[in-house]
């Protein structure tokens, strides 16, 4: 996922952001010579800062505000969410907090376990809500030390809702954001950015408007960084609370928070919570249309793009929060009508980084988990240290176990029907299940008349670089060489392919060919004896799900299977075919036909039985052609496999 | 200096190299995750261990023993001599020990220093040797743990020569060899590779040659690691003395000493001294030959050649050791005729590597010191870590001043007398420097006949490399780009190639275009006006010797202007563009101009002001060309140059 802005410019001293002692990642080791900030300064700044550098640059932007979902079905949709919303290039998202839902647990529909998921799974920079009334201050630090612990930066800090129906203060308590604030400052130092509510009409419990610019101002000289403001309906309600806010000294940003009307229920719902008013010209539209969701949906999308277009126009305005109710379309739309959502983001480096603190160096990942990003972080969270620059030797770290396959964040997006009717309510043979790969590659129906849009290793459609070897990935897989990942050499593309490119632009961007495949150890021996010709050319790792493992690759060492090179900057290589990673990778994708596959079917059933014997007896086979500006060999050496089958 | 053999081979457990608790580095950090052993196993492995992978791969190889000179100019000589001969690839080269001369002291002449040179400066794998009779305990201490302090990790062990004439046991003190072996292993565990001398006709003060054996049987079991012999004349008397040592259990590798006779007088004053006898078919050709010097060596070497023949065929000999008595013709030619010369040896790296042991992971270096290498170890000598993968932040470890410029393996190689004649008894103007610059490019001789083989920034004649920009660095110096540094781009050569290529084979090198030189500020403006159409495409820093300093590089980040991709590993970069070095640099690069130039002319003489007025006036430049794939634009940047000049 993408959620940084590319267009970074030169100049910034990023190296410098987190020059404060307490500030950053605990664990990250900033004496390490390897550890420049090198293609992103994004990664290594503080959310204040990010602010800052958009402002400075002038580059406008948005964020998006998510509740924490009520089902752990609705869990897996708002994390694909996520992704999707992800990648137009959010500067951050935030969840909200609610009391009710036991918040703070380690529940799938959490507060804390959803804004986790969407740093360290989604790579979004996060706020995560935070409320106070009603809570002791031990459970709140707890809280706190829990958010910091999962690599959560940001707090928005409120009051919240009175347990009651009327607000009484609380002996020892803390009755106001602000107290909060202080909180988290007294404990936690400058560790976390802050962030509190605005009311542009003043909150409705205020003695007055100016009484509640004052609490405000308590609440940033408390030490908030930013303010984020309740909806509103007029940009002149924004524009009028801003100049207010600074006529009393308030410096810091003011995001306006964007409301765009998606429905008739759900305004009034809205309206009634935050006791706001509609005003009346909106009504007059409205209400004579308040059983067509689309037409209101339409007019949201109209009025909040006007709003925003004179927000952004006063020159006042650097960024627009949006309430997005947890839905996509209204949203979307009306970013990219403002021209602000990112149709193509670039991507800072070949794979989803994630933004937890003690990850911001990391920059190099064994290719193996290229389509299970997720799977990869959560295996490695426990990691103290992360490569960068290189890979490094081989006694590395350990991954962790993957039992977790239930877990939301790895779990597919399709239910057990779909999968069936996709991969086959029954087997007839290992050609069926060679069916079932082809099909995947090919995009055309299966003999069900189903289209095979994930498969056990790979949960999305073919990416758009696969699709460079479509053709041939077609005809192997047909033949039994079951491909599960495989990237096409590049010699020297820019940095800005749409498909290929990754990192700054002015680059170059660099590949060696990779094919990895189940086979049966029939063909596994024919290419042996095909492979003896090809010498050092082919680096070659071929193992059984016993661990019986067999390879060419001179000691321990991993191979650099992309590359980048950018103006003024060291080499980068973010991915590396390590060998040792290869036996953790393997335990996870020869599980994932028992897990994934397999038990979709009745123990004992055939296609069960099937599935466990490719399981029991076919090898995982990953091949390097490490002449990259040569025609990729990995064909031929295909070819010359089935050839000698033959 | 190249030193390592590159067939090394796969297969090898290189990175298990040091996993003895004591052994290798103090300071190395094997725990980083970056310290992969990456190109080249010899520079992580032990001596003992090179020599048993050079056994098993049935790779010959040979060494060189030398003794300290005896003046400060011998000095310099004799680290040139180890350059050139360690180009030749021996497996180590060893420095003798000579109580008389203050062994361990750090005089420029001590066998400590000159030892402590060959490792670090010209990065060869070195065996101090060190007696111990008449010696204390703490003496040895002594130089033993200042060996390890400078990087030395072998140890030739021996007794020494009586003080007097006879013999006399010390009580207390080191009466044998097996003395000093037993305290090394005592003192310092197994951190050295320890090696002892065999005599193939037994010492000469040895009751019998069974007895003698039987001496060398305990010095090997106090713990040496292999054992070099005594020169001998005929191939037979090595091989039985190996035969018999094998009999009585040594099982260490044995190395004949080989002494190529190179005059009558030497070999006399050696046989003295040894006690041997030369065998009557020799003297029959030597004494009718004794006045005639290159007869005599002729048939030397011959000899030499078919005695190494009959050892190297007996399929008992790995390795020769030769007595080279600081000279190099007779001995290169037997290696020569030998074929274990190694006539194109293969850079592991574009740059010489040190062979200290906390350098062994060094993979990376500003390319300002590309010509001045042991100016660049010796102002990093006090670093405790060093860069491997990347350069890194711009926080690294500060340089070392450099005002020693005095030291003998960083002096001149060139005496006063001839520096004046190449660079001018008197100057005229700017112009006439312009010239010298210009000739040391064209080769040409200067106006009064003499060629320019060295500069104040370079003590050789131009790269091979260097001379593919020969035409277009002529004509820019002429006008006054004094180039001091340059590489062309590189988009892809085999890592084989003879004039550019480094590491392993198999593999790719590439290369940003790279330029350096002092300027006028009447150059500098001009040039800055025509940067700025290049935008990041050519990064540049400007900067006079008073600091000011100009650049468009973004942050303070590295630029990566050599790298290399090889079948099976992780990216190499050897040489980046730091902006932080180069500051460090620019010091060193003007005062060059006074140190080696400006000083040859007298105080206040207008030769003198010339240089004074270009160092104080003149700016210091480099430019990088990011596009490697695209014709180099640093020519059109300087024609550019000029043409807004006129």
């Amino acid at each position: 996922m993408v959620n940084e802005n590319q267009h970074t410019g030169s100049g910034s001293s990023s190296s410098k952001s987190d020059g404060g002692s307490s500030s950053g990642s605990e664990s990250s080791k900033d004496s390490s010579r390897c550890s420049t900030p090198v293609l992103d300064a994004d990664r290594h700044e503080r959310l204040r800062e990010k602010m800052r550098r958009r402002q400075d640059s002038g580059d406008k932007w948005f964020s998006l505000e998510f509740f924490p979902p009520r089902t752990a079905n609705a869990a897996v949709n708002l994390i694909s969410r996520f992704d999707r919303m992800g990648a137009g290039g959010p500067l951050f998202i935030d969840v909200t907090w609610h009391p009710a839902g036991d918040p703070g647990s380690d529940k799938e529909t959490s507060s804390m376990i959803i804004a986790n998921t969407a740093v360290n799974y989604c790579g979004l920079e996060t706020i995560l809500h935070m409320t106070c009334c009603n809570q002791t201050k031990d459970d709140i630090t707890a809280h706190l030390q829990k958010a910091k612990r999962l690599g959560l930066k940001n707090i928005m800090a409120l009051r919240g809702d009175p347990a009651g129906e009327e607000w009484e203060e609380e002996v020892d308590g803390f009755n106001y954001a602000v107290d909060l604030v202080k909180h988290i400052r007294n404990e936690f130092d400058d560790y976390f950015d802050i962030c509190v509510a605005g009311y542009p009409k003043g909150h409705p419990e205020a003695e007055s408007y100016e009484a509640d610019l004052k609490h405000l101002k308590e609440k940033v000289f408390a030490g908030a960084d930013f303010i984020i403001t309740q909806l509103f309906f007029r940009s002149e309600t924004f524009l009028k609370f801003m100049k207010d806010c600074q006529a009393i000294g308030i410096t810091c940003p003011i995001i306006p928070g964007i409301f765009p009307i998606q429905g008739y229920h759900s305004l009034r719902q809205l309206v009634k919570l935050s006791k706001l008013e509609v005003p009346q010209e909106i009504k007059d539209v409205i209400e004579p249309i308040k059983d067509n969701d689309a037409a209101i949906r339409n007019y949201g999308v109209e009025l909040a793009v006007s709003m925003c277009r004179e927000l952004l126009d006063s020159g006042m305005v650097h960024g627009l929060h949006f309430y997005t109710l947890n839905r996509e379309v209204a949203t979307t739309e009306v970013l990219k009508r403002l021209g602000i959502w990112k149709e193509d983001p670039r991507r800072p480096l070949p794979w989803a980084v994630s933004a937890h603190p003690k990850r911001r160096v990391e920059d190099v990942r064994p290719i193996f988990w290229a389509s299970r990003p997720k799977s990869y972080i959560y295996r490695t969270q426990e990691w103290d240290d992360f490569p960068n620059g290189r890979w490094g030797n081989s006694s590395s770290p350990a991954f962790g176990e993957l039992k977790d396959y239930y877990l939301f964040y790895l779990k597919s997006k399709s239910p057990r029907e779909e999968l069936l009717k996709m991969w086959g309510e029954e087997l007839t043979g290992e050609e069926s299940v060679f069916e079932v790969f082809t099909c995947y590659i090919s995009g055309e129906p299966n003999k069900n008349g189903y289209k095979v849009t994930c498969m056990p290793w790979n949960d999305d459609p073919l990416a758009t670089e696969t699709n460079l070897l479509k053709e041939q990935l077609e005809k192997v897989n047909r033949r039994g060489i079951l491909t599960i990942n495989s990237q096409p050499n590049i010699n020297g593309k820019p940095s800005t392919d749409p498909i290929v490119g990754w990192g700054p632009s002015g680059g170059y961007v660099f590949q060696k060919a990779y094919l990895e495949f189940f086979a049966s150890s029939e063909i596994v021996t024919a290419l042996l004896k095909v492979l003896k010709k090809y010498e050092l050319r082919v680096n070659y790792h071929i193992v059984n799900v016993k661990g019986q493992n067999i390879t060419n690759a001179p000691d321990l060492q991993p191979n650099a299977v992309t590359w980048g090179i950018f103006p003024g900057r060291e080499i980068i290589q973010p991915t590396v075919v390590d060998p040792v990673s290869f036996l953790y990778w393997k335990d996870e994708a020869f599980a994932l036909w028992i897990e994934q596959w397999a038990k979709l079917y009745e123990e004992e059933s055939p296609s069960r039985m099937i599935i466990q014997y490719i399981h029991d007896n076919y090898y995982l086979v990953n091949l390097v052609d490490n002449d990259f500006p040569l025609e990729n060999c990995l064909w031929q050496v295909v070819d010359d496999t089935f050839e000698l089958l033959n």
